[in-house]
């Protein structure tokens, strides 16, 4: 159905309302809320019954939770809150003014507010943060029967059951079982026989490079230790998932010149788009600045042969461009771990290969439409250029990346802004130097 | 361990070389083989066990299993492709030049060939490429215990135990029970009292679309029907997870203007590497015609005041990343849904919005530097230029990703070229325009 969630709330025809919000399904529903405004979202919000009004907040974008919280009574957001699995909940909090956080994490019940709390004590970008403490353990030793029992006990509290770390003394990790075996095996047997090789991940590792192991090993979900090897929670495949798409899509939008949203685009206001671009923005103009007194510079040699200025954008936006594909690629291969920093002469090797054939392939076309265009002399002098330019852009762009990562700095972030200024300045200083030799300037 | 395999090959000290394979892990092990030459991999391949030797190709990437096989005697290959996944065996059959595909198929016992087969005939991107048939149903009607003891009998066969399709008359799924209600539930009770409306996903779907709806319900795995709802597959979460992942390099490998590679940066020749970046510089090559016509018609004007040279790069370059940052954002917000193309006129309005503040904001800081670097009537044409440029840049790119949704093609292919084209062009005939209205040339 196409109901227009928008003009229903403003034709404060709230019964329609209801209806139309009733006959969406779950995951459309939450994008139709998505897609409002905050006030709109709020009053849409409130008609919901009690219990979609819990599963809808679970789903919707941390943001927008926070958002909700502040519009909402707050007994009706303790409801919300107390619902949320204790990661999602620290999410939430994040999001919350200091003060509105604090007060919420005091209406918790003891036993949440407890797990809320271990969960917020682990730095930012960690998987502590998006482990769930709610675990079911097998104690090492049990037999299949036993372990079976506690599993149809205890599994109400439990995040999953299909993944079942087996602990020894004090929590360690000695092994995993995947219920699926569990199933399998006879009653009496011992779980320490059947369980496999524990993988693990520590709290304090970082999520992405945590989320990435969920991944290579298939595995529904990992134990999180600390460094003892003592259970402290579990990283599922959900949360692996939004952790690995998180990141790609931060890519995604660094590699277009913008901050990560992190919101629906819809329901983030004009006044956010402009500060997620305007960041890059002023960095490329200083870049550019760098172009405007490499010009200036030369302005004599333009003013002698005007005709050379026809060609400064085609060689600049070449030179970006080749410099961008490479960092592209490189910045790619980083993450996936494709590439260390130690291959920084493999990286460079290839890289100055494919700019080498990029400008050849690329000065080869662009020589007859010059010459014609204007005469042999300054198609030479572009060609040459284009060769240079392409060769220098893709070492550049294999390069900065790996450099970045040396130091320490995102790669995807640091990129970008330096490939512009370094490719933009000196290839105009190549183009009017080559200039300048064959023309005899 | 910080084994080099590479130099290991080379030296022939194959005792070390196998004790340094064996040394590793899983992930690592695959990593180190995928960062090698096809040639040292193909040797230190042959040089696992058996049983490791089929998890590792497993976890290689399709290509490159694709090169395996053709560098193995068919015999071990016949043993490697018959452990594959039905799923993970078409992308492989897919790699591979149709006359070794063919053979390889009629080498599988006639059970995995059906199939492979039955996988083989749906459409390139459609959810059949990607389901594996090997799926567990329980017949309605049902009771628990029984349904356990299906479960317990048929698990070997299945890819997913955790989540279980119930089937009436014609194999038309009517529910799903989760593995853990099953575990919950009194062994006396039917099923079908306890079974969740069946969320499905048709085999002719596209693939993107049925992942989002794998991770928008957080389900471990989705049943795949046919237009008459009758079960076909099932498609799990990793499946989704890779389709998602993979969608997202893609738009992130076209926005730093290059083809997705689909396989480790070290594994790929420098001629791939040239074919995946020459097309998008060829198509940048004719946008950047344009400005030099549009230069050329131009000329007069230039050559008159030869200042005006000196901004053409930062116009250029601050148009192209208004556009590329407007195209990035509503390029991703519509993968997501969170717009739809009838959004066109509520984009338009804050696109057009936003590149004004951004064209204001530079123009404000950019007027001072110019008057100083040439003199105020030229400041006045940048200025003018910049919030005019802006304007239309980001106008453009929120547009044209929704008009290629429109008319049917991949937004993210064909929104840069265009947009590069469109604001390079335009950009340049406004700068010119205002310069002879504000010079009185």
């Amino acid at each position: 159905m196409d109901i227009r969630l928008d003009e229903l709330v403003r034709s404060g025809d709230f019964r329609t309302m209801r209806q139309g919000l009733l006959s969406l399904d779950l995951p459309t529903l939450v994008d139709e809320l998505e897609r409002l405004d905050p006030d709109d979202r709020a009053v849409a919000f409130r008609m919901l019954p009690k219990a979609l009004s819990v599963r809808v907040f679970e789903l919707l974008a941390p943001e927008l939770q926070g958002e909700l919280v502040s519009q909402l009574r707050s007994r009706d957001v303790a409801t919300l809150v107390e619902e949320l699995d204790p990661d999602d909940r620290v999410t939430l909090l994040e999001e919350l003014p200091a003060s509105v956080a604090r007060s919420l994490l005091h209406g918790l019940d003891p036993d949440e507010r407890r797990m809320t709390l271990a969960v917020l004590g682990y730095p930012a970008d960690s998987v502590g943060r998006r482990m769930t403490p709610e675990v079911l353990a097998l104690p090492s030793g049990s037999t299949v029967g036993r372990a079976l029992r506690l599993v149809q006990a205890g599994q109400e509290e439990a995040e999953t059951i299909y993944m079942l770390p087996v602990v020894g003394d004090g929590r360690v990790v000695v092994g995993v079982m995947s219920l699926r075996r569990l199933l399998a095996s006879d009653p009496e047997a011992i779980i320490d026989d059947l369980m496999s090789e524990p993988i693990t991940v520590q709290a304090t590792q970082d999520q992405e490079q945590a989320a990435r192991t969920v991944r290579a090993h298939g595995a529904l979900a990992v134990p999180v230790v600390d460094a003892e090897r003592r259970l402290l929670g579990v990283l599922t495949v959900d949360d692996a998932m939004r952790i690995l798409l998180d990141e790609e899509h931060e890519d995604a939008a660094r590699a277009g010149g913008t901050d990560p949203l992190r919101r629906p685009y819809l329901a983030t206001s004009v006044w956010r788009l402009v500060r997620s671009r305007i960041t890059w923005l002023l960095f490329l103009i200083l870049a550019a600045a760098l172009t405007v007194n490499v010009l200036d510079y030369f302005e004599d040699t333009l003013a002698q042969v005007v005709a050379l200025a026809l060609f400064v954008p085609l060689l600049i936006g070449t030179g970006g461009n080749v410099g961008a594909q490479a960092a592209t690629t490189v910045i790619r291969a980083l993450a996936l771990e494709e590439v260390r920093p130690r291959d920084v002469w493999r990286v460079l090797r290839r890289e100055c290969m494919v700019g080498l054939l990029l400008g050849v392939t690329l000065a080869t076309l662009a020589f007859g439409p010059a010459a014609w265009m204007t005469d042999w002399h300054i198609a030479v002098v572009l060609s040459a250029s284009l060769v240079l330019i392409c060769t220098m852009a893709a070492s550049a762009g294999g390069l900065i990346p790996l450099l970045a990562r040396r130091v320490g700095v995102d790669p995807a972030v640091l990129s970008a802004p330096f490939i512009t200024t370094f490719v933009d300045g000196t290839g105009l200083i190549v183009y009017f130097l080559i200039a300048r030799a064959v023309l005899g300037l």
